[in-house]
């Protein structure tokens, strides 16, 4: 299952390095992760003979849906039915669900409206509209300016850009990067957040086979979710892609539009050396440790099972993909090919003195500020609130308070004016905590940065207070009153006065050790990022003088549209085909004497007659995507959609760092097995009628 | 597929150095092809629980049958009926369909008796009885001889002991030669040569998958064939395995019993490094080749596409079985194994003086000799008659009139008594030939020998004469009279008087160039062999000094007995399951829309709704099998028959040089879904009945 993999706070410090810089290379063959406004139209002419008109572009990007807490999915109704994975839904039916009423074991169906769940704390943004702003930004730069200076400068102006876009337009106002500062963009956004809960199988059919079969193919994963999205009390009626049931053919054209969350294609070679041989390896290990922990409290009972098993989900899903991509830059063939774009790159800034005087130091200046972090390695990661959600809130209220007073230009930038609406909403969600998960993962990340920085650690000793982890984590966690909506909605309101007012243990934690991750962050941005970035600005320039704009912009969880073909690749001595059927998710079932998670849910024994068996379920196709493409649609020529991306297969893996279409393939759920399942196991024949309304 | 691998003839010479010597090394898991009086009972009971009885051993033995043309089988009712693979009945198959009626494409069942099908030129073996001469044979060299008398010394004890044991009981009598001449054995078979066909079914559904599928897994093949064997035109009645159609379940311990051909485990690291550097490549670039000319061939029509369809079947099993050996070869964690378990044994040896002084200077030998034949490659590689069947009788009617009237002991070694008998059998078969398929693959092995070689080559002038390669074929099989049996019937019985005054072109050419391939030969025999055979035998003297006989010989086209467990194994990133069932066979055909290789028989479709599609119809078990192995019965604690061996998976195919339980599995049908399909697809109901009876 792809993720835009935001499950990890403690890892986006250790990310940011992954996205700075850009090196050489050439397209392969339906390499890209293109943006609506620069589709290499040429290539589909020329070797698919399809040209996109612009009605058809917009259609599609106006029936794509971002799902901000890490996924895409698409309407696919002209009454605001959204179709996603149940991966991406998970996190809402996990917030739905009750000890009584386990939806995500269970599933879900609501036979009208008046049964739909409402989503406690889900945004769906629409992508209305593109503005390059890229010499407002990069002209905020004047010469003269140290390092420092126009870091500060580049950050006012964007923060200044998208405050006039929210005031103008009412929308969302994202600055985005991309080419790592080739080019900077405003992507402007519709933003829902009534979002109700239609259908969802059960888990066990929409991640059948669980880890071992995650990231794989053949496969047989029903993993599909549908929501309502309403505005004013009213489903919404938007432009929708047209469902076909008939679905993906062999040898098809198609289409995914929507929103991968990181790739690292562009990075330098000592970027991605830093990554495999410090950042990779240090966030696995975390991760693995932190499974433990879950899986320990999973062990506890039913109901611990119940309130872990998406942590479980997500840290067994984060240590596949990491641990693959991990694979891949320790193999030697893939990091030759990866050095010699690099040195053909080189090769050619410096047969042209203009270029060479212009960036020919850019990639010495960049392996330089990425050693610079290695003296600061523990401090950079293991200074951390570590934890679960309630420590996050915690931090984020205590920032709140200090921040939204400021100057727009002059706050973190996760606080801009423009993205602050957004970020109450997540805040004052009304979903459950579990404490006990809580209190876990708590004692186990203080555990681990004890471990790692010492007891002498200035940090430690204030985070700590010479007490256990395992202590200070009870007392923090059953001492706070955070769990509860009305007491954080009380601390937003009353801003700073009522933070330093606050006896709540949690807060006061969280108020003592910020200083100390203000400092660490600042201490990156200042010393490292303030040199990556220009850095990479330059080298995105670079690239366009060299190779011209015939490479896509690595990926940020912005809409992109990709293409490919629906077809099967060799595979461990034989071939894959390009889909399965319920035949295949039977054979798997009784190859394994139905064993989990080889399992069926017992409707699928019990209606197996009912089904036609050759009916498509799953099928792979060689468009380029990543986690975060979760839930896109795959459309066809006619701009219908005839799948539902919700995976990639093992040979994708180190698609974040290069793209093979030998054997890359993206897994997506097969339109005409998803009818044939809402029709005949699910009894969903009104939502059948919906999705078939023209 | 796997295959003893006879089909290329030429590559006789080439795999012989592969065959020699031994390494040390230390058990693995399941590991060991173990013949019947050395088995590891206390590794049986100690892992499993397990201790066969002598009268459970006899049973096995007397049950299982050697294909002498290249596989295995066993057995199955008291009335003679023995089951096999499809692909090694195939050869009889093909030999006794005719255009009109292919049993190859639309399968085979006689109802009665009366309409089983009378093969050509089948000889079935069974091992009665087992005899340890190393004494004599090794106490025939005498100190003082030099290597070449060693080697005569040695060849002459060994034909008069097989001579001996054929006069004294009547039965077929082969010197076995284990742990590279540790150990000499006679074998001693009951021989069975009124051989008839009683079912096959369709070869696409026996292999089902072609060749993408071939030595991979999860599979969904029927690759079964039943014969009935006769003495004295009745149904022979044998000890035989009770048919068990419940089969093999997940978990099980399970053994085999077949004729594994060929493993190189034991061999030096200066064996395997030449294989990679010379004889493999050479190898596969002929295959290739070779493989081109009879797709050409079978392109030309219907006929002609019948008729090769063994041949590319044979080519193309043996490029991907050589491929991944190969690939085994050149990969550096394997072959860093292996030198690990050299340089363990050679540790030893120099530890302990007596040792050192007998055996310490082998490995160099042995390396010095491989290397010795590197000048003469070309001519021994490409000084040959190549083309197909007809140039091989030619051969053999040639040597024999010289060979049968020398004293046993000096014959060239397949012509020595104890074997005549199975030799006649084989040259005077009535199996038609296909005279366009002789002539084109004739053409282009001496096309390839006039291009290693050069015009200017002794051989090569003597072979063609100064005319084209294609003149030559053309000529020589268009004006033989070979390809009547009558005709090589006179041959034989008329001896060197005929062999001399015919005017058979065929015959006049064998007779011309048979010097100069004696002369390589012979060069082989005295510079290379008469090395490594007694340094082969030094280091297996030297391995039972220093590890005991804990590791079992290699394989030799001898019976063997292994065991191991039904089970899965990780897989492209996931787990593959220990069994299939009828339910894959039909998502496969559905997966690639019912396109070859992956279409299905009519009858398949027409009474899908008659079968349980649930039940079993291949299965794995972490077995050590090899090529040769094909049609081994899989037989449970109880000596039941639970499966058939069919192939390995695609992680066995460096199985010839290393055995790892962790994903090297034993590819066979299941005896429920053999079962099955004969009872609801081909109403074969008096079969089963048969089967069945106890």
């Amino acid at each position: 299952m792809r993720y835009a993999a935001r499950l990890f706070p403690s890892a986006a410090a250790l990310l940011l390095p992954l996205t700075l810089a850009l090196s050489g290379g050439s397209l392969r063959a339906d390499e890209g992760m293109w943006t609506y406004d620069n589709l290499p139209t040429q290539v589909l002419k020329q070797r698919y003979g399809f040209e996109p008109t612009q009605a058809w572009l917009d259609k599609v990007r106006l029936s794509s849906v971002r799902f901000n807490d890490g996924g895409s999915g698409s309407f696919v109704s002209g009454n605001g039915l959204v179709l996603t994975n149940h991966h991406v839904a998970r996190g809402q039916l996990q917030k739905v669900s009750t000890p009584e009423k386990d939806y995500i074991q269970h599933g879900f169906l609501a036979r009208n409206p008046s049964e739909e769940l409402r989503c406690p704390d889900l945004e769906l943004n629409i992508l209305v509209s593109m503005e390059n702003v890229s010499a407002q930004v990069q002209g905020a730069v004047k010469p003269g300016m140290s390092e420092k200076e126009a870091l500060e400068a580049r950050k006012a102006v964007m923060a200044k850009l998208e405050k006039a876009s929210l005031d103008a337009t009412g929308l969302r106002s994202d600055i985005v990067t991309l080419y790592q500062g080739g080019e900077y963009w405003i992507y402007r956004y519709k933003k829902y957040t009534d979002i109700r809960l239609v259908f969802a199988p059960e888990q066990q059919i929409a991640f059948y086979g669980g880890d071992p079969d995650n990231f794989t193919f053949p496969r047989y994963d029903l993993d599909m979710a549908l929501f309502r999205v309403y505005e004013n009390g009213k489903a919404v009626q938007t432009p929708h892609l047209t469902w076909n049931p008939k679905g993906a053919s062999d040898g098809d054209l198609v289409f995914v539009s929507g929103h991968p969350g990181r790739t690292e294609r562009l990075n330098t070679m000592a970027q991605l050396e830093f990554n495999r041989d410090y950042g990779y390896p240090f966030y696995l290990s975390s991760l693995k440790r932190r499974l433990g922990v879950v899986k320990a409290f999973a062990a506890r009972g039913a109901e611990e099972a119940r309130q872990a098993t998406g942590l479980i989900f997500g840290f067994e899903n984060s240590l596949k993909a990491i641990g693959g991509e991990l694979d891949g830059l320790r193999d030697k063939g893939l990091m030759a090919k990866k050095a010699a774009d690099e040195a053909d790159f080189r090769k050619r800034i410096a047969a042209d003195p203009k270029l060479q005087q212009a960036y020919g130091d850019t990639w010495d200046v960049i392996a330089k500020a990425e050693q610079s972090q290695l003296p600061k390695f523990k401090e950079l990661n293991f200074r951390r609130l570590g934890g679960y959600r309630l420590t996050g809130n915690a931090l984020t209220l205590v920032r709140y308070a200090a921040e939204a007073t400021k100057p727009d230009a002059d706050r973190l930038e996760e606080f801009h004016e423009a993205g602050l609406e957004s970020l109450r909403f997540r805040l004052i969600s009304p979903a459950p905590f579990y404490i006990g998960l809580e209190e876990a993962l708590l004692a186990d990340s203080l555990q681990q940065s004890l471990e790692e920085l010492g007891p002498e650690d200035p940090f430690i000793k204030a985070a700590l207070g010479g007490r256990k982890p395992a202590e200070v984590a009870k007392a923090l966690i059953s001492g706070t009153q955070l769990a509860k909506p009305e007491f954080r909605k009380e601390l937003l309101k009353g801003g700073a006065k009522a933070i330093a007012a606050s006896k709540d243990p949690l807060v006061q934690w969280a108020v003592r050790l910020d200083p100390f991750l203000r400092e660490t962050r600042k201490w990156h941005e200042t010393q490292v990022e303030s040199v990556t970035t220009p850095a990479g600005e330059r080298l995105g320039k670079a690239r366009f003088a060299v190779y011209g704009k015939n490479l896509s912009p690595d990926a940020n969880f912005t809409l992109r549209l990709t293409f490919g073909t629906v077809k099967g690749y060799p595979m461990n001595g034989t071939v894959a085909p390009s889909k399965t059927t319920f035949y295949g998710l039977y054979d798997r079932a009784a190859s394994f004497d139905h064993k989990a998670p080889f399992d069926l849910p017992s409707r699928y024994l019990e209606r197996k007659d009912k089904l036609d068996l050759s009916t498509p379920l799953d099928f792979v196709a060689s468009c380029d995507i990543i986690g975060g493409n979760s839930g896109s649609p795959v459309v066809n020529r006619s701009g219908e959609i005839v799948g539902l991306i919700f995976d990639g297969n093992i040979e994708s893996l180190v698609g974040n760092m290069i793209y093979d279409d030998t054997a890359n393939r993206a897994v997506a759920v097969h339109t005409a097995g998803m009818t044939e399942a809402l029709r005949k196991l699910y009894d969903a024949e009104s939502l059948v009628k919906e999705l078939l309304e023209k």
